[in-house]
């Protein structure tokens, strides 16, 4: 058992959880709970470390085959990167989805229209995550990052998609313009929210190929962003607010376009 | 200018960010922020407080009728409940609303169906200070929270609401089962969200008296609340998720209801 506060490991851990740079580096990232550690993809865990009383009271979950490192509940606390942790906590491999081959693959399925979100440049960790969760909720194939959004391995982000991390594919672009023009190629509809001169978002036909651009939540697209859009979609506002969260927009329209998808299964 | 942190004013105004109490004795609360500054109703200001840099730089905004008090810039960040506050804060009085005579009015209004959120025991103050926000970007008629809800009046709900707190009537009660009795009684259809054995959520006609039910994150609704609902919805979830944030699920069904509502009024 690891008793010490200063043991190599708890640190690494301690800094796995904070900083981005290491995750990159090490292709690796941090997840804890209970929840997050079930569910976990058994080719994603390399190391498993559970506090003293966690073991104490929940060993049946940890399988015999699984190898795991004990901490005294005290240092537990100190790599951890929660308030009241449960006691578990995962070091996993970053997964590694093409999009290439996964558009291919989409975009040639004659059963099923993708459904993409192209989230540009936001900032908050909990906005990333909740859109993946509803996302995961909506029948989104995946969820393409640019590099300067909030880090999609941030324990944070983690913790909001409450284990969609593990279902919805991600990607992640220097620049959404690139992305923007290979979509379009493959035949997808890329719609821009929030902009002003366009349709209210319910009337577009979403059972096609789609893809949602969303926007920083201070700052809107970047022009250069918005300009490559196939089409400007807002969502029509009453009183005086001027749009909405950036995860609130997310989940209208891609429930919106799961709405139009399921009608459109049940003519 | 108050120079001293131990000054009175100062430490009320530190106590009624953080003292939920307090804000219900003395039947006001605290918004903070040059936004939250120019759109508060003007009857309802009972005291300005500006810092001495903000004045510097934006005396214009303050009227010359307008009374107000000088902090040290220091002496500010101690009465203010954010990290970098903007320089403005102000003690506003509570509104009162009260809900019988609204609901006679909504009810009778033969152009347009009032549509209600009732939140029963949300603990997050983001969710519904956005709940807020979102409702009144959907024509959200009013709010009726639970006493156990997360104060409304809280800085973070405030916050959250970007103005929409002066704009949207919100009703606190202790329990919900009487209100829904009543809104039924008037003809209001009450929805149940995240329940078993219900229909899809864009089934439901809401371009008639519409209030949607939302519970508690952890726990969904009270059985008893539940029970008494017209009608039990859910909102159809692809993939492992079981659920949606308590603002994310509010944002779809009021939107599907705007967007009924909007298809309605173009026919």
């Amino acid at each position: 058992m690891i008793t010490s506060m200063a043991n190599s490991k708890v640190k690494r851990l301690a800094a796995l959880a904070q900083k981005a740079k290491m995750r990159r580096e090490e292709q690796c990232f941090v997840v804890e709970g209970i929840r997050m550690f079930r569910e976990a993809p058994a080719d994603w865990i390399r190391e498993v470390y559970v506090s003293e009383s966690f073991l104490q009271k929940h060993r049946r979950e940890l399988p015999d085959s699984q190898p795991y490192e004990i901490l005294s509940d005290v240092v537990f606390q100190k790599a951890s990167d929660t308030q009241t942790p449960q006691g578990v906590l995962c070091v996993l491999s970053v997964p590694h989805y093409e999009l290439s081959e996964r558009l291919e693959a989409w975009c040639t399925d004659t059963e099923r229209a993708p459904l993409l979100m192209l989230l540009e440049d936001l900032q908050d960790p909990g906005n990333v995550g909740t859109i993946l969760r509803a996302g995961e909720g909506a029948g989104v194939d995946g969820v393409i990052l640019t590099r300067q959004t909030a880090d999609i391995l941030n324990p944070k982000v983690i913790r909001a998609t409450m284990g969609s991390i593990y279902r919805v594919p991600f990607f992640i672009v220097d620049f959404l313009t690139d992305t923007i023009d290979l979509l379009k190629e493959k035949g997808m509809t890329v719609y821009a929210a929030h902009l002003d001169d366009s349709v209210a978002y319910d009337v577009p036909d979403y059972t096609r190929p789609t893809a949602f651009l969303i926007g920083n939540e201070g700052n809107g697209l970047r022009r250069e962003t918005a300009a490559r859009a196939s089409q400007y979609i807002k969502i029509p506002m009453a009183g005086q607010v001027e749009s909405l969260n950036a995860a609130m927009a997310s989940a209208i329209l891609m429930y919106e376009a799961a709405r139009q998808r399921r009608m459109h299964t049940n003519i």
